[in-house]
């Protein structure tokens, strides 16, 4: 009997060429799909709630992949774990009805992206972090973050996406339910939750709020930024290394 | 005029085949040298505190090294961190007297041992943890930590070391001032902190205090594999990710 697989995930992506599954590259997606195959012997495509980058993270992804397998959905997580390296762990695995679909089921996600401030980077975090350790002001940039709270065009902060899906949507229209950053030590750390992103919209974000840090833009230049519907107006995009998927909601 | 510099470095050990320099393997303190020889224009070998293994972990490991460069102390750790991977930091550099060797003036090295208690060990933690999921009692565990402080022969605990230096001492007796389990969350912690340490000696600890905690051995048994002077009477050797020089003191 045909059965709907929804997974959570979490990964070090520092390894892997991204989510998006390629013919000759380490990538979550390819990864995951093989173990599934050693797991159910069918070979199925999982689906993620969206792409992420080479080099972005995972505290909860989620996928989905539908099964005819009679493996009990309780042995699913440790079977796949069993066969992945120890940067992929899937932390859940339950049944869901054949309509799900984990990227067109997804009602809000929530990104984390990290930035380590002080002079020196612990080694241990240079793989979770972006090291910016020049002077910023912090207050500037959450006036900037508060500025995108809401519906907004944010083609300033779109990469154009050259795996765009042919079933996705066009518009660059998205809701953006909350954004802010918050300081914790050496740690600076930007959270923003939407009903959707664009391909490199948290990352040309964040670099655009640190020339806002910077003072090279005043906070109140971001409704401008977004106004003005071109790439070119916004920042650059900040390194892959510090973002993190953090939720996906449905 | 010739000075002698002290640096205190951190280090993620994943990627590199141990401390010492190897004609055809990355290593700490090959990486460390071609850095010195960067910003001094010199070639020199970095003496370290001691030789950590393939894929172990330090939070600050000590090595020195002379130099007739002009270059001021207060300048060396950001120009050889321009230098390096992000794996390896020096954290601060002093000059010390000429008399001052790395090794051999080091009164007391602490290390840290990690072990991950979970069912699905977080992808973040897998290179700094031994994920160890199994039944483990640990009260006998500690009982055994606290039978090896004092004056021992530590052969029992010993690999044979291929690489042991001529200047080395031969001796297999080193003073343990302080061994204890501690756990917090889902994270146990051996610390130790002694005059010295063999070869593996930390690992083989902890293999053979999981031996304990597994009830194969009681905590008492310790005291007689110190006895046996032989390295078949302990426990198998603990994976590297676990462990970190934690700190040399002088």
């Amino acid at each position: 009997m045909l059965r709907n697989i929804k997974l959570v995930l979490a990964y070090d992506g520092t390894d892997f060429a991204g989510w998006q599954v390629q013919p000759s590259a380490a990538t979550i997606q390819g990864t995951l799909a093989s173990a599934i195959g050693r797991v159910t012997g069918e070979i199925v495509l999982p689906q993620g709630s969206g792409r992420t980058d080479a080099g972005v993270h995972a505290h909860r992804q989620v996928a989905s992949f539908c099964t005819n397998s009679p493996i009990p959905v309780k042995n699913i997580a440790k079977a796949l774990n069993d066969t992945m390296p120890p940067s992929i762990r899937v932390l859940s695995a339950q049944e869901e009805s054949l309509e799900f679909h984990a990227r067109k089921s997804a009602l809000a996600k929530t990104y984390v992206y990290r930035v380590y401030r002080a002079g020196i980077c612990p080694p241990f975090l240079a793989r979770y972090v972006w090291h910016y350790p020049y002077q910023l002001d912090l207050s500037p940039m959450q006036q900037a973050a508060a500025e995108i709270v809401g519906e907004h065009d944010f083609t300033s902060f779109a990469a154009v996406d050259p795996e765009h899906g042919k079933d996705e949507p066009l518009s660059s229209v998205r809701r953006i339910f909350s954004s802010a950053w918050r300081s914790e030590g050496d740690e600076w750390a930007y959270t923003v939750r939407g009903n959707g992103f664009l391909h490199h919209m948290v990352r040309n974000l964040v670099g655009t709020f640190v020339l806002v840090g910077k003072g090279t833009i005043r906070p109140e230049a971001t409704r401008q930024i977004l106004d003005a519907r071109k790439r070119s107006a916004a920042g650059a995009t900040a390194p892959a290394s510090g973002l993190f998927l953090a939720d996906v909601e449905y």
